[in-house]
C-alpha cells in the first residue's frame, strides 16, 4: 500500500492547476465523493489540460492516442458541496506513450492521485510526432 | 505498457462471471464506452461480487473498508448496447487490506482489467477479521 | 398532483417491454434509485425502442429529431440491485412532433413513468416523413 | 408545443444564479451536452438553492419531501467546457407541494428549462411546516 511519492502530493510539482465543482450526483450512498466520480473529475482535468496547449485532434490529423490505463490512488474521502482543485503535468514520455499525472486536493488536503498512459493507435505511426512531443515536453511535471 | 498476465484474461481463473448491460450514457463523443464508464460497469461488479460472499456492512459491525487504489487497463473499445461480462476474483490478501482483480469482455474479447485495492479504516483494528479473510480466500483467482 | 391515468401504470398498455440493470452509481446518499438515475435508465429504454423498429439516423438522411420536452413522474422509491422492467410506446403524433411514453415497474410495481416529445428540427423539413410516421404508427400505446 | 412562458426565459425572474462547470462525461455521441445530464445540473442547482435558504434535513426533523414530477423543456444544444448558469426559484405553492423552477442558459441564450414539483411524505403531516412555507414564499418567481 505504498503513498504516492512526496512530491506527487504538493500541487506546486504540477504546471497546470484548475478548480472543479463538484454535483450532488457525486455522493454515494456513505455521503462522500464515490470513486467513480474521482474519475470523472479527473477526466474534465485531464481533458482540459489537453485542449490548454492547444493540439486538439483534427479530422485531417492521422495522430490519434487512446487511454491505455488509469490509475486513481484514493487518499482520503471528499465531500459536496465544496469544490476540488486539480493539478496535471506531464509525467514519462516513451516511443509510442506518455504518462498524464494529476493530484486532487479539498480544503487543502490531497484526496487522490490519478496517473493515466496515454499511447498512440497503430495507425497513427511508430513514433510520437516530433511537435507533439515538444509540446508535451514544457508541461512536465517539477519533481524538485 | 505491459500487457496483464494472460491468467488475467481469461475468464475461467475467476471464481465470478455476470453479464452487465450497457447503457446509451456510457458512450463518449468517438461513439465507444467512455474510461469512466469501464469504472462504473467495474464498480457494479465488484459490489455484486462483494455481496455474493455475504458479509455486508451492518450499523454494528465496526469493520468498514475503503477503496485505496483502482487501476484500469485498457485493452481494446467497448461498444453499445453490447453487455459486458464482467469476471471477478480476489488477489493479494495483506494484514489489513485485499485486492479485487476482475476482467471485462465484450463478444468474447478483452477489453479491460481492473484492479482494486480494498483497505480496512484505522478504526476497524489492526488485522482483517479472520471470519472475512476465510470469505475471501474462498474467492481467490486461480492462476492456473 | 394529478396522478398518471390508469393505463399509463399498465405495462399490457406499451407495445414494447424489456428488463434493465441498475447500478450502484444509482444510488443516492438516502439508499434509493436517485432521480437522475430513472432518466439514464429511461433514456436506454427509448433508445432501444427506437433502434427496435428499424430507422436510425444515418448520414444521407436529411431527418434529424431531437428531444424538446421530458417529464418524469415519480411514483415510488427505487432499489438497488434489483432490475426495473421499462415498457415503452408511442403516444400523440403532430405535424413535426411525437410522444414516447414509458412506464418503470420494480417488483411488480410502478416506480415512475417518463414522457418524452420529440420534434424534428427545422432543416428536416416542415412534417414527418410518410415512411417513418408509418413505423411509429405500428408502436402506439394501446388506451385499453 | 408550447415554448416556455416569457418570464422563464428570463433568469431576472429567479430570486436565485449560479454558474456551474460542465464535463466532458455530459457529452454525448453528437458532441453536445446529453439530456441526462442537463437533469444532473438542474439537479445540482435544486440541491444548492434549498441549502441556501438553510432548512436540511435532520435526524430529528419529521419533515421530509421527495420529488413528485420532473420536466425539462429542451430549448437549444448545449456545448463543453463552457460554463452553464442555472436560476432558480419557487413556483406555486401547494397544501403540501410546492414547485422549484429554474433556466439554464449557456453564453447568454436561454437552453433548457425545469419544474420541478416536490411533495411532503405521508408521514410528514398533512400540510406544509409554517416556518418552511415562510422560508420559500421568500424565494418566488418575480413574474414580472
Amino acid at each position: 500500500m505504498p503513498r504516492p511519492a512526496p512530491y506527487r502530493l504538493d500541487s506546486a510539482s504540477y504546471p497546470v492547476t484548475a478548480t472543479y465543482q463538484t454535483r450532488f450526483q457525486d455522493l454515494d450512498t456513505m455521503g462522500h465523493l464515490n470513486n467513480v466520480a474521482y474519475a470523472a473529475l479527473f477526466e474534465s482535468a485531464r481533458i482540459a489540460f489537453n485542449h490548454g496547449f492547444g493540439r486538439r485532434a483534427r479530422a485531417d490529423d492521422p495522430f490519434r492516442a487512446v487511454m491505455a490505463r488509469n490509475e486513481i490512488n484514493y487518499l482520503a474521502e471528499g465531500t459536496y458541496p465544496e469544490d476540488v482543485v486539480i493539478s496535471t503535468g506531464i509525467g514519462r514520455i516513451g516511443t509510442r506513450s506518455w504518462e498524464i499525472l494529476a493530484l486532487m486536493e479539498q480544503g487543502g488536503r490531497p484526496i487522490a492521485t490519478c496517473d493515466s498512459t496515454l499511447v498512440m493507435t497503430a495507425s497513427a505511426g511508430d513514433t510520437l510526432p516530433a511537435d507533439f512531443r515538444a509540446l508535451i515536453e514544457t508541461m512536465r511535471m517539477r519533481e524538485g
